[in-house]
């Protein structure tokens, strides 16, 4: 369930006000045969107009979701609107594959699906040099456990910087080492959640988020990003309505589309998820691949009610191999979050910790981002200077891995795809990152795994697919 | 619930029937006010006298766990029985702390709570030198993610080392790879459980297992385990009744008891599995630890049904640090674990797998091995001479890492926990491994984390603390 773009005047209310009583049926708030409360009662609470609730039931009835008993009310359907929340434990919620895993190893030549940085921009003769010196400093490191909450030295070294570049002070005491950000955003959905709660994701979202909490049995609704983020009247209308128990966002360089959420949002959303009690999910994936401008400051640096547990992806830019991220937790939630961490694994390897911790404190970690910015801003130029022969659209982003490309109207994005994987050429369809699977005319185009060359041909190839099945 | 030693007669089956009856009401399988079967059809269900269960319906009855309505029959009591299975959804079943996990870091001088490998056993200096070798095999080897499913060398390196050791062949396509023993234990609740599923531990049994599955919502039901085994009656009696949907067991060199499953019990519970569609977990964390004899193989090896899921540490004797563990799973099930695995954390970091490999695939590894259990064995029988002057009791263990002691009635164990701390000793008490937190006679003694001399130190403070405080 989602807002649509927003439409003019009153059809924009009466699509919402539609979806969340639909809503609330699904999830079971109105359960079957129960009467729905009163049309003056709903037009309250939702501050719309009676007569806009009035035709949300008039459809509602059309959709055999409601039906009318003598004269004395709405009441809800049994049946189909329902079945898919039944009494039943759930059965094994956990997706059976992943499809963008199982696209990105497809054999192909020119992968454009792959959000990851090409091995050749990364410091590896560097890191080999390194370790010998790690085993130096510790010798023991391979025969230790780090602690649960990850390696003391690294909390240390990780807190000071953020308090630094962050404004906002940060004690390590806040702070969780997982292996890599995807365990991040797993163990937050394991401690924060319980079955048929709320989830508010971004549409379009990261798709290994949608089924990581999914797989926890959270019920979905999304929010509308595009460039200008998020539209601030239907996010809280969701928030109001749809109680989510928290908001998985990705604001800064936004996967897939590249938007950046302006601070006015960010500020309003802290105070909108204090208001409604909903715990914001900050995944700051790529706030230091900008190309001309530094990114706005993350929301949790606008938090003052603890409502903002902040992932900060970080050795995926400089050694992706060692599989290092961070969490900024509130201290009242952090016990929960680390013993999560100890059920999971017990901590994350200590000799990783320490290889990145000696990185990030030397000199190195600025000069390497300086070269890798210029490097994938003059891929991203060459991507768009291929892309701009076609009639296909785009919003250049500031940063990040990809163009969030949209296709005319007449493409048919499976078909797209066949016809570049037959030319060895890969892309993510757009509705990979719709939690509901609708179809898009969007598609995912990273520019950061290819080199210049073979970007051109990949997208020569793309093209091409594209002309000849149409 | 669990049954207890066997006792003679028909009180050891009166025992074991009320057990099931509880345990039944408690799972709700009886809900309050139904109605229970009759004396007749349960009798004749569980092969047993009518009177055994008249007497059991007797005893519920006076714990005012059943009624009797109408002379019509028994019925279930609402209330104090069912309170803890409402249906509500889990709230939070997350544990807000792991108390082994405080007692291990506890600031002690010695710590006989640690089951580690003390590190100046283990061969730091050999990885040292060793992991610059990795970096020039494998230049881009922190450039780069592992497969999910693991390094797809060390698959098929470990494949061959099943097949060559446990005369079963097993696939590379069988393998997941999972940071560390408890990941993988972690990943099976997940993908193998749903809330209020039944699993079957040992009592005594693994304190982060337990954890593991209750915060998945199982509840959990147990068998007993002892030097001889499983009483293989109580064992069957239990899966028949409770119909767990797994059974987790450590059957080599059991943590904490040190018990070894005979090799008759193995054959037949394999059987009962498939019998009764059990799926066993073994966790084999110690089979190279062995003073004399090589244990008898792994449950696994006797599996014809693809009934069990075989769990296996391998860095925790080299390098823990490392943090690799395999899992040896029926294909049927693999694609939904490793579906679990890539939402966990995308798979385990590469350079750990890398590391591992090349030692395992040496001749040093064994070589480790033959050193190890020497110098552990040394440690074990300075342990248990210095118990000796004591009447503390235990049976001598043939592998693995802990004595598992029982102290004399008039022991209270919290009480010599409390004067132990006091003296910089700490140990593990019994009931940390039961899954009910019930107080028991018995502690955990771990050998393997101090030197002789320390050791000597450690267990003279320990005994000297129960002689005082006495």
């Amino acid at each position: 369930m989602s807002y649509l773009s927003r439409k003019k005047g009153q059809s924009y209310l009466f699509e919402q006000v539609y979806d969340l009583l639909v809503q609330r049926i699904e999830r079971r708030e109105w359960k079957a045969h129960e009467k729905l409360p009163s049309i003056r009662q709903l037009a309250l609470e939702l501050q719309v107009h009676r007569l806009t609730v009035f035709k949300a039931f008039q459809q509602l009835k059309q959709q055999n979701k409601v039906y009318v008993k003598d004269k004395a009310g709405y009441y809800v359907q049994a049946g189909i609107a329902q079945e898919e929340y039944s009494d039943e434990p759930l059965v094994n919620a956990y997706p059976k594959q992943n499809l963008l895993s199982a696209l990105q190893s497809a054999a192909v030549d020119y992968h454009l699906t792959q959000a990851l940085i090409d091995p050749s921009l990364l410091p590896n003769q560097y890191f080999s040099d390194y370790v010998k010196k790690v085993f130096d400093l510790y010798p023991k490191v391979l025969s230790t456990y780090a602690p649960v909450e990850g390696d003391s030295e690294l909390r240390d070294s990780l807190a000071r910087y953020f308090t630094r570049t962050c404004r906002t002070y940060v004690s390590p005491e806040q702070l969780l080492i997982t292996t890599g950000a995807q365990q991040a955003i797993h163990l937050i959905a394991l401690s924060f959640l319980k079955p048929r709660d709320v989830v508010m994701l971004e549409r379009p979202s990261y798709s290994a988020a949608i089924d990581t909490f999914r797989a926890q049995g959270a019920h979905i609704v999304t929010t509308d990003i595009t460039e200008s983020g998020y539209d601030m009247d239907a996010l809280e209308l969701t928030m109001k309505a749809c109680r989510p128990r928290l908001f998985y966002m990705n604001p800064t360089f936004h996967n897939p589309t590249g938007a950046v959420v302006p601070a006015d949002q960010r500020k309003r959303l802290v105070e909108l998820a204090e208001q409604y009690r909903c715990l914001i999910i900050e995944d700051d994936t790529y706030p230091d691949i900008y190309f001309e401008n530094k990114p706005v400051p993350p929301v949790y640096t606008f938090d003052t009610a603890e409502s903002v547990v902040y992932i900060r992806s970080f050795s995926k830019y400089v050694s992706p191999g060692l599989r290092i991220a961070a969490v900024i937790c509130p201290p009242v939630l952090m016990n929960v979050l680390v013993t999560a961490k100890s059920l999971a694994d017990n901590g994350s390897p200590l000799l990783n910790q320490k290889i990145f911790l000696h990185y990030f404190e030397s000199d190195r970690l600025q000069q390497h981002f300086d070269k890798l910015r210029i490097a994938l801003q003059i891929r991203k130029e060459v991507m768009e200077e291929e892309l701009s022969r076609t009639d296909w659209k785009w919003v250049s982003p500031g940063g990040g891995l990809n163009l969030w490309v949209q296709l005319p109207a007449e493409q048919d994005v499976n078909r797209l795809l066949a016809s570049a994987l037959e030319r060895s050429v890969s892309f993510v369809p757009g509705s990979y990152f719709d939690s509901e699977n609708r179809t898009s005319t969007h598609i995912r185009l990273s520019y950061s795994y290819l080199n210049e060359t073979r970007l051109r041909e990949g997208i020569r190839r793309l093209v091409e697919a594209g002309r000849i099945y149409n």
